[in-house]
């Protein structure tokens, strides 16, 4: 069996122009690198324009004892301009290898390929779950693979999701959880009028602005052992009234929520509409659940891939829930689920690049996961 | 002397397509008719555009005296579409007389010119002050024409402003006073950053919420024996952030104050300014005030308008403050002023029309007017 370059890998796929939802070729080119390692992979596509069609894939070796599955995505962020080289053109400055998803996540992706290519356990399963669909809505991606495996009776005993959660150095920082995210719309209707004849008009603005004020004084939780505590902005309000002399006929706001597991996306929409109801009636309450928080509380996981990078960094990792949403929301429904990878210093950036030695070392702490895992 | 019929110069006028600034030929058929019945006629244009060039007017007849002056304007606001005949071709329909400005207030105008076509006293001063920008921005209108005056030592006693005043019947609201106006822009800034990093930011809604709360509950007064109290009413608010994981970087706020003569304009901004850093120390606060209140205590002019009114009409007139800012802002700073003119049902919409026999009415109530003053 070919023993893979983790670099070289990278390379590859960093050439594969596949802002999402296009693949750009890159799931070619890991199903090519998987089957030549031994992978049994199954490729299908889902969804139309303008969120797909998506490129899912698929890839298993080994049969019985413990399955363990790494998840990952092929997509990329749009590069933005001003780039110093081409952004899907592989490019190696110094020890940096530069190109969109470098880091976010096609690098952590060869590391996987790479580190499966020395091998694994005989009595155990090793799987690949890589979508094209993460940096978008994330509709036909994760989600239909969850589907696809479910169908087929393939579940996995733990899942690494290979996102970039290391910080300063490769090795620091371990996701375990991630806070759920909820965006909410206010709309506080009113009586258009002129601002001359206020007795014939109904001014929604202070309304919406009390409204406010007791959303900015909610006090969501005090945070847990593993989560820091929920947090309510107020990302926008809005009358598009440009007269001047006019008092609007509605008044909006909008909310994000990030959350912790003491709360669901749904009991927090009900008590938002409960504060909002409660000082304009008349208002309409809409929201959108873009994830529910998640924990896969330290234990056996984060131990194995704490243990690994261990051994080959000497660092302790943190176990962190910060930062934004992942997949790893839908995936730690049907298993324990952490998440590590590269450094995420330039991820969603210009001129996004991977230390080598960082690609070389992600490679062998992978490795020393699988063998963990399947031990 | 010629004896004018109001209705015919109506007519001329309405034919005139002076959309402000705008004159059309609308102040050389006022001159005209001025002449003939003995005024001298000053005219004078002034102002660049796109505000400008604005034509004025002042007309004057006798010597000595007490000296009664009649204010008004020539220009007219946008007819807009779907009138039933043309806007600017004089139509009669039934006893109605139709076209843009016929009651504000080329009708009004018209009248006072035949009024004051039937003679006066011979031991008085009647005057005409009439702009083409009053539906404009005001800036080369009246202001000019005070100046105008000023400069050549001319004040009058008394000032009669022939805006369309009347309510459900001609002689029913005589104006002794206006409400002033101001707007005010609040912009809170904030530090714009990503909803999931909140430490990172800060958030500029909270607080402006919090100076609307302030601002929504603030007293100004209880009214005075001649107005209504004083309103604050917010027009607008808005972070102009599409982005719904984003805290938005300033958020900003538009306030209209329409106020009595308990405040000026530059008091309520910066008693809006103490509230609003209060909880944003650093907002920024401008402001532009429309026009200062102003009131002309009920006495000699309002009671001898009253009279003509009563005399022709068995009317007694409420004496009312009520409604937008007019020139009257600016007369009532050189003599006392109060407002009497047309029914202004139609004003300022389309199928603007004046009833003719309110126009010949009116003739008789500013001619019984020009006796009373000058008695
Ligand atoms: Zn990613
Ligand atoms: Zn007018």
């Amino acid at each position: 069996m070919t023993i893979l370059d983790p670099v070289d890998l990278t390379k590859r796929l960093l050439a594969c122009n596949s802002v999402t939802p296009a693949d750009g070729g890159a799931q070619a080119v890991l199903a090519e690198a998987l089957t030549s390692i031994g992978f049994d992979v199954h490729r299908f596509s889902t969804g139309e324009a303008p969120d797909g069609p998506i490129e899912n894939l698929f890839a298993t070796r080994g049969k019985g004892g413990r399955h363990f599955a790494f998840a990952g995505h092929t997509d990329v962020v749009p590069p933005g301009t001003g780039w110093e080289s081409d952004p899907f053109v592989p490019t190696v400055r110094g020890n940096l290898l530069y190109g969109r998803g470098a880091v976010d996540m096609k690098g952590a992706v060869a590391a996987f390929v790479a580190a499966a290519s020395r091998g694994q356990p005989d009595n155990g399963t090793v799987s690949l779950i890589i979508t094209g669909d993460e940096e978008g809505p994330a509709t036909f991606g994760t989600k239909a693979l969850i589907a696809w495996m479910a169908e087929r009776g393939i579940r996995p005993d733990m899942i690494l999701v290979g996102e970039p959660t290391s910080s300063a150095r490769l090795g620091d920082t371990i996701k375990i959880g991630r806070r759920g995210s909820v965006n909410i719309w206010i709309e506080v209707p009113g009586v258009q009028g002129h601002a001359a004849y206020p007795h014939l008009a109904s001014n929604p603005i202070p309304a919406l602005a009390a409204v406010i004020g007791d959303l900015s004084a909610l006090h969501l939780d005090s945070g847990t052992d593993w989560f820091q505590p929920s947090n309510l902005e107020v990302t926008d309000i809005a009358t598009g009234n440009p007269a001047a002399n006019v008092i609007p006929g509605s008044a909006r706001a909008r909310l994000n929520i990030r959350f912790n597991d003491l709360h669901t996306g749904a009991d927090l929409v009900e008590q938002v509409r409960e504060i909002v109801l409660a000082r304009a009636p008349e208002a309409i309450v809409t929201a959108r659940i873009s994830g529910e928080a998640f924990l896969t509380a330290p234990g056996t996981l984060s131990g194995l891939v704490s243990d690994a990078i261990g051994d080959c960094t000497g660092l302790a990792p943190e176990l962190s829930t910060s930062g934004g949403t992942s997949d790893a929301r839908f995936l730690s429904r049907i298993a324990p689920t952490v998440e590590f990878g590269l450094v995420n210093a330039t991820m969603h950036k210009l001129d996004e690049a991977v230390a080598i030695p960082d690609l070389l070392a992600l490679t062998d702490i992978y490795a020393a996961i699988i063998r963990r895992a399947l031990a």
